[in-house]
């Protein structure tokens, strides 16, 4: 059996990870599994990384060339992370016609297409398990085991970060950005979070779930995504008294079996409280998929980190290295993701659905009947209100729940609110799911 | 492309299923995704059955000779259920090279190396993820996905009816034999439920999930198995006083990285309110996987079912059929179920964890600590207890949880006290995890 060959480049958390798993499992896979297969180079341009890991047998350096100009070598593992070099290591990899496993979700969302293009033309693959949800079989499950079902939505709370925060706003009352400094004190938050707590990452994430689930390309920019950053814990507390929790959720629902369009969006929202999703705390990650024949499903586990990451990856390895030693490379193709045949996305402005707003009114006679005539004219009506209590500044806080309403009216509705003398500051508009 | 004809034997519930969810999509699975793949004939022994389905083009017929005499049948299909018939019928079908798929559950953990090593031997596969945990990905994450871990455990509720019932007893307060009979009238429990409620149905899925997990063979004959026959109201009140519910649990435990031995049981387990498998209730399942390197992956959904059964099933078909159409036939090998290695499982007996014990006893002065004596003389040391007031029968019941301590040494204190005259009915034993 002809030995596969793997070189890994980049050796950071999750490249760390890798080397340390697979050097634990390699007797298993290469004795009970029946494989061949060997953790060949390992390349890292920073100095005295690789000294750490327990690299056993591969060589190392530091140039990617290293790998990408290795014949030996019949699988490349990306793992450094970012856009343009990464994307450029992967396509050279294709082109020397390699497959490549990845965990960039970046990468995959923003240019997916061009690269499952280079991968069909070269005839090899490119896997991607560990991109969306760690250590969670997300891609597999949506791609393989749920083959057969129609998806009708998908509900995912798939960002660490956020949801770490999240949680420990609600637990301890703090407020968002005391919360976000111990987070990264401690590890939970990267130095610079822009990506993970702007709901990007989220966003990266739900439009490669999206194109798989579709068959097509939902292309990440289209996405309507909204970050966590603007939830008081103000708006943590009134939710709670309402019965809700809030999760920055990924949201994906089809319209009908019939039409083409879908939702696809990345908004903090209210979760009721029993809903599955609501008991999905700290690091933890989750995706609810509901499919036509199978119900719902659901999906929970540690969606990063080093070693679920690792597992991730590993499992890509092992079914790219069962693909090339049975014989079948292709086995799963991904032509369609590169047809260039995009998803339509509904836009926000066009959505239906329940909504938390809070307004801050200066607290005269007469304000709320003025907001409920505006939502009135608007189509919207209000299913429960909390007003507490005069409070020490000059205005209070006013929350409502709606019935169903349309966004682009709430948004209309709101606008025209806000022009009364006395709304005090910007409306917050939260949407809910049951 | 070669066309991939199926046939499918047993068109049941979960036949009929397939029947249904493979024709409406067979578009998607010919044109999206680039298959040639055809529900050929469908067998069925009962008249009028066939009639009430959306056959298609299928071929429709009474005798299972019909698809296994049929050349251009691939892959056979067998959901007719029970032992013997299906045995037959899957051995003839692997021994004329075609590739089986089942959900039968039963055949596989009592005969799975016999018909592996059949498998092998033809250079066929069988496949038969619909029979753990119905829609659930179970096998797939088993096999594939967490193939980078050791696993340290797996708890699981994977038996619909048995969790319906606890379910209801704990919600409505009803005694066991009175949510059985509603649980048949409206079709939640078999007309002979003893394979569910004995734990049996259960026992089957953790041998074929031990089976994987360790890649050996874990008879279901030799698995502790005690079903929830003998779980009272009681018992559930006294429970949820305490902090905990009432499940029945498929337990499996590695017991070191060294050693062989684990831990495969099947029994009714206290569960502290707050555990993720406490909220699973009802018919749904969920399998909870500890892997060294992915930490705990829960999976959870509808276990059982004519469609979520069929979705699983038709993952299997599609499987196979690109496992065909790439020319990789036996691409996911099953040479060690059919080794004849067997998986020594460490006796019930030998067993280490904490207790749940409800005693009846006559309300005497010293009985506790009579009671309390023995137990002490046996090791076992109790962190709480609740005694109910004097009742209006002559004994009243005595329930206390145990620190750790070893099965044996328990039951052997049990034998002590039930030899007091003061201890009026067998003492109710339950095992708790954290």
């Amino acid at each position: 059996m002809a030995l596969c060959n793997i070189g890994l480049i980049g050796a950071g958390t999750v490249g760390g990870g890798v080397v340390k798993v697979f050097n634990k499992q390699k007797k298993f896979f290469n004795t009970t599994l029946g494989l061949s297969v060997a953790l060949r180079r390992i390349v890292d341009k920073r100095p005295g990384v690789l000294a750490t890991l327990p690299t056993a047998d591969a060589i190392c350096s530091h140039n990617p060339d290293d790998i990408l100009n290795d014949n030996d070598i019949k699988i490349v593992i990306e793992l450094i992370g970012g856009i343009t070099e990464a994307k450029t290591i992967i396509l050279r990899a294709l082109n020397a016609g390699k497959h490549v496993i990845t965990a960039n979700k970046a990468l995959i969302a923003e240019h997916g297409p061009e690269l499952f293009e280079a991968a069909e033309k070269n005839r090899v693959s490119l896997s991607f398990e560990a991109s969306v949800g760690g250590g969670m079989p997300t891609i597999k499950t949506i791609r393989e085991s749920l083959i057969a079902n129609e998806i009708i939505s998908v509900k995912t709370i798939i960002n660490g970060t956020c949801n770490y925060i999240l949680s420990q706003m609600t637990e301890k009352g703090l407020p968002f950005g005391e919360v976000l400094k111990a987070a990264q004190k401690n590890g939970y938050a990267e130095a610079d979070p822009t990506l993970d707590i702007g709901g990007g990452d989220t966003g990266h994430k739900l439009s490669i779930m999206a194109s798989l689930l579709y068959a097509g390309y939902v292309p990440f920019k289209k996405l309507y995504i909204e970050g966590i950053t603007g939830i008081t814990a103000e708006d943590i507390n009134f939710a709670r008294e309402l019965g809700y929790c809030i999760k920055l959720l990924g949201i994906i629902r089809k319209e009908s079996e019939t039409s083409p369009l879908i939702e696809a969006r990345v908004h903090p929202t209210l979760l009721p409280h029993g809903h599955i999703l609501s008991s999905v705390s700290d690091v933890f990650n989750a995706v609810l998929i509901e499919g036509d024949a199978v119900g719902p499903i659901l999906l929970y586990g540690k969606g990063a980190g080093e070693l679920p990451t690792a597992s991730a990856v590993i499992s890509d390895i092992i079914d790219v290295t069962r693909n090339i030693t049975e014989g079948s490379p292709r086995r799963l193709q991904m032509d369609y993701y590169s047809t260039g045949c995009e998803i339509p996305i509904r836009p926000i402005s066009a959505i239906t659905g329940r909504y938390y707003l809070r307004f801050s009114v200066v607290d005269k006679p007469k304000v709320l009947a003025s907001i409920y005539a505006i939502l009135g004219d608007h189509d919207i009506s209000i299913s429960s209100v909390v007003q507490n209590e005069r409070s020490a500044t000059d205005f209070v806080p006013v929350v409502m729940i709606t019935h169903d309403a349309r966004e682009d009216n709430l948004q209309k509705a709101i606008g025209e609110i806000e022009k009364m003398s006395v709304i005090k500051q910007k409306t917050q508009l939260i949407r809910i799911e049951n």
